[in-house]
């Protein structure tokens, strides 16, 4: 049942060094394949990583801007930062496989497209016992360059892949009277 | 398995004028609850309209921004539309149920959260036998005054959902070979 693949999913940022198999990654993508998307343009592009040196590189890029971004930032987002204990270390960079997801910028709603295509992906990886947590870095377009992604996909977000060895638990979701209401703001359901 | 729900799944447009139970829809919602979001603000909020007044009202405001959208537009998309024999009439907004799904313009990342949460939120109509098409109207703001959202919720989508009455054939998808490429852009699955 989709909702107990949904229900047990949550976000993980540490993975044990267990090997992932290639064809679960491949799985996943085929299940975001058949996802539907503006005009059928199917604006996304996979870029499976695996190997050392290039992961190294992605860390390195991300970590730089992350140390940017750590430097400026302020407000309820530092203090929610501070509170997850986040840091510019992104040391779930280092999990079995990065997938890179691109979404070709001039296709329309391609964002759009491209996020509820993620979300098929993150409910397969579940089902195939697999975890990640969706890590958008701050400088997306140095990542692109260095895998030398066209100018016109726009990288959306590096799923780092493994198995989880992350004990945290889920975070808490609003009730369903928080979020839904029937025929008219407001008027909920009895 | 999950593939097999994602395969089969295809976008509808007619649908038949069989009941929908309401319960189908709150699984769905709660199926979508369990997404991750950026800062876990979940910033969806859902209003499901069955009341035949508010959706023939619902339908007659996507019909006026949506000829104007016919009258404006051109170029490629123009030629699309006409090929796929689509017009200003959304006869699917008479479906037993809309959903619409609202997202917090202030919450980080808020339409790739909401995005992601109806990627879930198909996977679960297609469960339960539904269906539905991601209908996006051009003027998605006077939906949203009439059903009287809050200015800082932004309505993201309307799903229309029923049983489908719609013997068109899912779309093509790319292969995996046009879409993935590893550990560098270009560089294929052998």
């Amino acid at each position: 049942m989709l909702f107990e693949l949904a229900r047990k999913r949550k976000t993980v940022r540490k993975f044990t060094n267990d090997t992932v198999r290639l064809e679960d990654i491949l799985y996943c993508i085929n299940v975001a394949r058949e996802a539907p998307s503006g005009m059928n343009a199917q604006p996304w592009r996979f870029v499976i990583v695996s190997d050392e040196e290039i992961k190294a590189k992605i860390k390195e890029i991300c970590e730089k801007g992350e140390r940017e971004f750590y430097r400026k930032v302020g407000g309820e987002l530092k203090k929610w930062l501070q509170e997850k204990n986040f840091s510019w270390h992104k040391d779930f960079l280092k999990a079995p496989f990065l997938l890179l997801v691109f979404s070709h910028i001039k296709a329309p709603y391609f964002i759009q497209s491209t996020w509820l295509a993620i979300g098929y992906i993150l409910l397969a990886l579940e089902e195939k016992g697999l975890s990640t947590v969706t890590y958008t870095p701050p400088n997306p377009g140095e990542v692109g360059k260095l895998i030398k992604a066209p100018s016109e996909y726009k990288l959306q977000v590096i799923l780092p892949i493994g198995y989880s060895a992350d004990d945290k638990e889920k975070e808490d979701r609003k009730d369903l009277h928080e979020i839904l209401y029937i025929n008219e703001w407001k008027a909920q359901l009895q």
